[in-house]
């Protein structure tokens, strides 16, 4: 087992009405001004915005306010928002929304205190020293932003899709996480949030570092849980016990418990990002897609822990022919995704010809010629696995 | 699902010589100067107190110490502490040990700012509304109180064992894990702590909210680490991948990860204290005593979960006749506990006749007419099973 720090100092509050509280925590957690993050029309619509806003002004807290954060969040919203926390001196970035409105605060956060370009941070040419600190109200499970010190942000010039991670500074100071807010998320949104709780599991427990039989259990043990409540959710939406796994599952998946002490993969997040960069598509519906191809080229190349992942998963009973032993469990996962209304190939992705070589060239071009760590893939590696999504049953 | 707040704010710092950073660390999180809180010859001998004190020194932070804290802690120390810690005007301490040293360190904690007497807070007569800092340097992987906000004491006169929670306040700000420290622990206090840790895990997993699946899977995957992990350790006391994975697994099991949004039992718990309390028992290896009896009392009172942890952590077969599939994990847990060495029943405790009627008349006078939650147990309840727990085979 490696060394590692574990620190997750998040304060997160969970169950039902909890965003009524989230007057209290701000002043809790030193707040005076307030800056609310959000997206588009769910949460104005829903009333979610107002009860907010409402209970900020009775705690006495201040605020202001930026909407309009898009999926797959760029770079542009950052400056915007930058510039307005600058003039408003919001000492709180309130992220109301999923992953894409919680990135662009951390974004904002890391960016205020900073004389230079917040970009820098996401091209190494900058440290994160210093942010603005950040909280959730959580209203999408599937990124576990709001317990993790990472972001991703599209630079619109150029569609890099890149990421930081600065886990004590960006770590929002409190989320609170009401499941009945997901009850209105479509089918296919909640699946897609699925689909990415899994992937940050699955990007972790593919490692060299075996030993470490800890983090395989919670990762199995938590990719279980999902498994069971994810079709109840498709099927009866209300489902508040299921709703409640499903959201606490999805932090839990992403703000490290599940992956102490060893390294990690992440090759399937940098191969999506390009395609989500390029054609727009839902991270977590562009994870279904890869996740599985780069599973079927390292039964070819690293078996030994697809296969674990198979028997410890999907219950494949085990056999000294690993290979065929991973390919069932490759198989039951890909079944899965289909169950629960996900795509597993490009085509039902919507997208009838992906430009491989311009992927390729994005991806070794974005993240080094080398990219994950379970095999360190060549720009012909990730060429065969983007081949292996475009196969249809 | 019930509503809950996890927060669990304390910086991990695991790994090989990781002792080395508690002076950096120490200053990072505010100190100037640190009351050292131990034990026995051991931390001396091993040289570990003078590595503490030479990191302490490097950094600059200036120290006090108390050593002499003894194996179920003793309110006649926390007394001291107290004392000494108001005397010296230390702000941060340090324990260097198992849980009874910071246990004691956060007895200490809680009394130095508090005008009454500190055993208030553990009867229910005041309340704990400001602590010093807590940080620990782990000697003991077993009570999870490195990353808990709990502490349990024993009163002298009386012979009270009693506990607070208060996680706010006494979760420790740094706790610093090396797995190289347990190497010379004694074969029999290694798995009195896996006792301690899976026993911390079996009380949050029998529960009457049972639609929490996800805390039910991260229960059952660090049981399953834990079982996997202790007879390496038992074999071969300087495996560092094994020491790691049971420290690592001995926090998880404690900090409420794998608790939340349910109600909890902890009736073994209070029985154990009571045993120890009057017999001097280590606290693990009564809690193998207990534990085994308790789950064999509920195969005739509330078997369903029993049976549900049969089959996911010792792999029963499933039957419709959940009896049986509950009696034969019970077995496995017992055959387990057996073959690391512990007791499993009282004659195995060193104690051939326990005075039941004088430990069911402590647990009720000192915990309630009623214990515990999966079933609440009445005084003929918690007397069947410390008979159960007599039982030979």
């Amino acid at each position: 087992m490696n060394n590692f720090i574990f620190y997750s100092p998040t304060e997160f509050v969970f169950g039902k009405a909890t965003e009524m509280q989230v007057g209290a925590l701000s002043k809790k957690h030193g707040a005076q001004k307030v800056m609310i993050v959000y997206g588009g029309g769910s949460v104005v619509r829903s009333g979610l915005l107002d009860r907010v806003k409402h209970a900020l002004q009775e705690a006495g807290v201040l605020f202001c306010e930026m909407g309009g954060v898009q999926p797959n969040p760029i770079d542009t919203k950052v400056y915007e928002g930058i510039e307005m926390c600058r003039r408003e001196q919001a000492d709180l970035l309130l992220a109301v929304g999923g992953g894409s409105v919680v990135d662009t605060a951390k974004a904002i956060a890391a960016g205020v205190p900073y004389k230079g370009d917040f970009w820098d941070f996401f091209i190494g040419k900058g440290q994160i020293e210093a942010a603005v600190k950040v909280a959730v109200v959580l209203t999408i499970p599937a990124a576990g932003s709001e317990g993790s010190g990472n972001s991703v942000i599209t630079r619109v010039d150029g569609l890099q899709k890149l990421g930081i991670s600065a886990p004590e500074l960006l770590r929002p100071v409190f989320s609170i996480m009401n499941p009945e807010l997901t009850y209105t998320l479509p089918a296919f949104q909640t699946a897609c949030g699925v689909a990415d709780m899994m992937a940050h599991l699955m990007e972790r427990y593919f490692t060299n570092t075996t030993d470490v039989e800890i983090s395989d259990r919670l990762c199995e043990g938590v990719l279980l849980a999902i498994i069971n409540e994810a079709p109840k959710v498709i099927e009866s939406p209300e489902d508040y016990g299921a709703r409640a796994n499903l959201m606490w599952s999805g932090m839990v998946a992403h703000n490290g418990t599940c992956g102490v002490g060893r390294e990690e993969d992440w090759a399937t997040h940098f191969m999506e990002h390009e395609v989500s960069a390029i054609y727009g598509v839902t991270h977590g519906a562009g994870l279904a897609v890869i996740f599985p191809a780069w599973m079927t080229w390292m039964v070819e190349h690293n078996v030994r822990r697809i296969a674990q992942y198979a028997i410890r998963v999907w219950g494949v009973q085990s056999s000294e022919d690993e290979k065929s032993v991973a390919l069932e469990g490759i198989c039951r996962l890909k079944s899965f995704f289909k169950s629960i209304g996900l795509p597993v190939n490009f085509k039902e992705l919507g997208i009838a010809k992906p430009d491989i070589d311009r992927l390729v060239e994005n991806l070794h071009r974005n993240k080094g010629e080398r990219i994950g760590n379970y095999v360190k893939l060549s720009s012909q590696d990730t060429t065969e696995i983007y081949r292996l999504a475009c196969a249809e049953e």
